[in-house]
């Protein structure tokens, strides 16, 4: 990791971030909990709903893909220091095998950060453990004053 | 494409394939419309409202996502004949614009048709015409005996 | 495209990246020839020799990626103006036909340019215009004072 | 893994595997050497030379491409039983540092095996172990009576 990123947040700046989460109408409508955050590693839940399943009974791909993007991203945020921001540029799902069951679980992890550009990986399980898919994303790092 | 796993669906396999749709759970809820489908292209129509955004005020990677696997899944599915299946393997998507505005679009083309697997790509643009992202996806083709 | 990236190479420095291809070692080892280049998109060509293929008889997928990868950083480079160089961050290649035949054509083409990041695609087809691979590629832009 | 798709392949193949690896053209000429293969891993070696980089000093992407597929792709092989083969249909590469120094080390592993896709990823390190790129492929397995 470049030291000019990094160290990371603070802790206070990590209990903000888990409260920005817990209060954002996308993670409450998608039904997205925060676990655990901080130290490049992310963990997220999702109870899944019958209006997560696609026709065939199959949790959507957009589902999951929403989990791998969130964990990868809340991963990379907690190894940038505060008055930088980031945003998804690219993003790369392996579907492994079909979301069943009642929950799922996306664990990410930031593998590279650097000054323009942040690289970090995630995998979705589901409730017993069973990995249904991997993920690796590219990140832009951008330059924002006051935010984390 | 190869013959045997064409020639797509007739106009009333495609009727009955809008009416899935539309009666979908997760497509209501996430607020996909399908605007029209048939001969190997689909395209998609999002009202974008609060919760469709991070806390950062741009839509959600995961939603640009939904858009873009399910215009590709469509598009591919039209061009399978009845008794065959699909299921996405991998998506790569690329975000190249803020998606701000009121309204998404999705376009989607299957452009290579096998007997094991499929490929495909889409954009997504938002309500003015810009593009937001690409998308190109490897599914796997399965015998699904009744299934289209 | 950016105003302050763009408007691209003039005819001067286009030919000086003509030359500098045609007196690359790896270029001349890869056997890969630049046909034109300009305006956000380049071509390339490969006539196929016996140490391209694999022991199954198909043109190595590291060749057709090296064509594909080639062909978008030839056609982003185009774009950009003197003083800044770019760098491949991901690339995404999707095989769709045997590459058997003589030769491969790429074709690449820059789709969006920013101060911190472009976006390319590229095809590779074989002598007959066949389509063999579909590929994406993520490019960090950097400044390179001199450079072009 | 898939039962029917395994157990993979005996010490005799692997022997035969390393002869074919080793007498390839593509392999020779590009200086690749396998160093170990079975149980679904996979590790390759590369001495770099003055041809392997492109004009800016840097190993040129497509070579270390070709270590990345070349390593998921025998990782898989040994996993598939004979009477199977596979090819890539999809891969992913995400460059993470400059590779510089005189060689390269490619590590792969096959991660999920089915009757009509596998899945693997890989790694490509430098000399000294510094990673260099991370990679993901989608692979068709296909019957083929008598190849392994």
């Amino acid at each position: 990791m470049d030291e000019d990123v990094g160290p990371g947040l603070t802790e206070r700046h990590l209990d903000e971030l888990r409260a920005r989460v817990a209060g954002s109408p996308f993670h409450t409508w998608a039904g997205l909990e925060l676990i655990s955050v901080g130290d490049g590693l992310a963990e997220l839940g999702m109870d899944l709903r019958p209006h997560h399943f696609n026709p065939q009974g199959i949790v959507h791909g957009g589902i999951i893909t929403a989990v791998a993007d969130t964990a990868i991203g809340l991963a990379l945020r907690s190894k940038l220091r505060a008055g930088l921001t980031h945003r998804t540029a690219q993003l790369n799902v392996h579907f492994l095998a079909k979301g069943e069951g009642g929950r799922l679980v996306g664990r990410g992890r930031a593998v590279r950060l650097g000054q323009r550009m942040g690289y970090g990986e995630s995998e979705v399980l589901d409730g017993t453990g069973q990995l249904l898919a991997r993920a690796s994303g590219t990140f832009i790092v951008l330059p924002a004053p006051g935010a984390f």
